[in-house]
């Protein structure tokens, strides 16, 4: 094969797709007999009334899906009371994302993001040749309105925020991100994937305010991560240049008959939101008496600190040797964290269980701070 | 709502966003009661094997698909025989296309498409801020490969090519494309959505040339459009960037087990392909007894040149009203043509009948020539 020929191809790439990595390697699938607790799943079977729909759909699959996800999107605007206008469905917000990104953002560009926040918005920025910043939560993790008026955040195309936040967990009141949206004339993007576990939510905004723009998933609240619908909601004049620019058929029937379904069945799953709370509330506490810190959550998941003079990383991978999967972000300030979302009762008691060995094991063997460096590569294994 | 800050919003928008319509109607579903011969779908049911896969996967949707389409690539690679690292899922060979614009393609630049063509590129090309030039089948509906070597081909990121094409059906043979590619420094993009209903492929010539690549979908051939199955198939070095750039998740857990599940039962589908061949035979001469001149096809549809004197867009709306749905191109040169889909022998046998009973009336009611104006107008109610 010429490899000059292959030269020419590359350089008719663009800028931005020329200086992207090649994925070559695949990361192998997850074990399956893990405890999965590291991408807030809510692991819960669909309601059989949405499964039946979903099995419905099934029989005339060799349609296409129909334009524009217009049920869909009918569907939404009746739960949420806006017009069918203020809508956009997605193949998950994950989708809704990528084309905020796309409709704002050229090469040279910035985007801000408040800082913990949701890390796949750095490669959706680098996606786009655009300059990502970030802005620091305030003290206690509250909003800091005044900065976010300010140069870095006053000069980027659009300012990332959600709430719940996560990784942290924390929710800040909605009058301070009205305060935001009234004060600033940048657009605000509020994910609100994890909405439906805390106390009040910001959608009503939409319809006062032309620079908020609304994400919502089901891949939390109602426990469909695997078939991939989310929600966009803001003002038509920009909700209908985002669906202009979405690729045809975006959706399938799946996703159109499961979210339809949940839409109209919300009230199903008012037993799992109940449990979450509820086990979240368990788990806190029971952590805390590990030596755990815990940030008080609003949502699917904790972010604890592990116990003093140990790492994130080292628990990360002790717990996965117990065949338990949480999450560790190497950030700078979380270094000493790891998130843990909330399953079944079955799962979070396996969980408290091989964190009580661990913590047993780890007073062992790292009496007074942390592992010697051969001591942490053995354990690890990174 | 303030209506400068909306104006300020907007203004945040890349140029290319701003300019786009806003899609603000939105068009009502079809006709559910209608034969539905216009989107050349495959109207049959997933054979129960797939659809076993297909209902299982339901079973564990809460959680997230898997990353990067890992398994489902490992089986297009074992089903086409190329490696993993040639192989990029998509949400449909449409969310394919649309990354393949995204990655070549900036504003000013040019794309050229074979014309006629799938007209859904010109629409990519504008959401790029490209210029999309169309070049015309030679002769015969050869491929024109000596022109494709000059501007303004020549000149293009990439060169679009369907095979068979559509809307035509026509069918080049694969060592033109070879010479094409060979001869070219250009990307050829060559879709392959009607290949299974072709004599011959041109899959193999991507070990050899890097600037070529296959796009495959599932919604003709293996009757999946409403699920979205589609295969990029070229150089690692291209599909790892294009995988690069793909939304995570991409595709859900439906699209993963179907796809995966048709990959192993491919001969289950032929006795729907001999009898998609078998109809296109029997519509074809048909068609050639109402008057029709159909375009000899080697795709699942037929495009077929309406009797002297009329025009395709009055033939289209006439079906309508008998509840068949077929398409229509206003584009320059298919005026007088309309494009059948092949589905079920009932659904081809209420189109006949209809085409026969509108022949009929036109010759009745439009002896010479074509409708006067009124008349046309009170006939098509459009």
């Amino acid at each position: 094969m010429s490899d000059a020929k292959l030269g020419t191809v590359l350089s008719s790439l663009s800028q931005v797709a020329r200086q992207l990595d090649v994925l070559l390697s695949d990361k192998p699938a997850p074990d399956a007999s893990c405890v999965k607790l590291n991408t807030n799943e809510n692991p819960f079977p669909l309601p059989t009334v949405i499964m039946q729909s979903a099995m419905a759909a099934l029989e005339r699959q060799y349609l296409y899906p129909e334009d524009d996800n217009v049920s869909l999107r009918q569907a939404a605007s009746e739960a949420y009371g806006v017009s069918k206008d203020q809508v956009i469905a997605g193949n998950g917000s994950s989708e809704l994302l990528g084309l905020i990104y796309r409709a704002f953002l050229v090469p040279g560009d910035s985007v801000a993001m408040m800082s913990p926040g949701f890390s796949f918005n750095r490669k959706l920025a680098s996606l786009q040749g655009a300059q990502f910043v970030e802005v620091e939560w305030g003290q206690d993790h509250s909003l800091p309105v005044e900065q976010l008026l300010l140069a870095p955040a006053k000069n980027a195309k659009f300012i990332l925020l959600a709430n719940p936040n996560n990784p942290t967990g924390t929710f800040v009141p909605v009058a301070d991100i009205e305060r935001l949206v009234s004060q600033s004339d940048r657009m605000i993007v509020l994910d609100e994937a994890y909405v439906d576990f805390a106390p009040d939510n910001g959608l009503h905004l939409i319809n006062c305010y032309p620079n908020l723009l609304v994400l919502r998933t089901f891949s939390k609240s109602y426990a469909t991560a695997g078939i991939r619908v989310g929600f966009g909601l803001g003002h038509p004049e920009v909700i209908g240049r985002l669906r202009n620019l979405q690729n045809v058929f975006n959706m399938n029937v799946i996703g159109h008959a499961v979210g339809i379904s949940v839409l109209g069945h919300r009230a199903a799953y008012a037993e799992n939101h109940k449990h979450i709370k509820h086990e979240r509330q368990r788990v806190t506490m029971a952590l805390s008496k590990l030596g755990f810190s815990v940030i008080p959550s609003h949502a699917n998941f904790l972010l604890a600190r592990v116990p003093a003079g140990q790492e994130g990383s080292w628990w990360q991978a002790a717990l996965e040797r117990q065949k338990i999967l949480v999450a560790f972000f190497p950030d700078a300030g979380l270094e000493n964290y790891i998130r843990i979302s909330i399953g079944t009762k079955d799962e979070m008691d396996e969980f408290l269980e091989a964190a009580s060995d661990i913590a047993g094991t780890a007073k062992e063997t790292i009496p007074l701070c942390r592992p010697s460096a051969a001591a942490a590569s053995a354990l690890t294994n990174r």
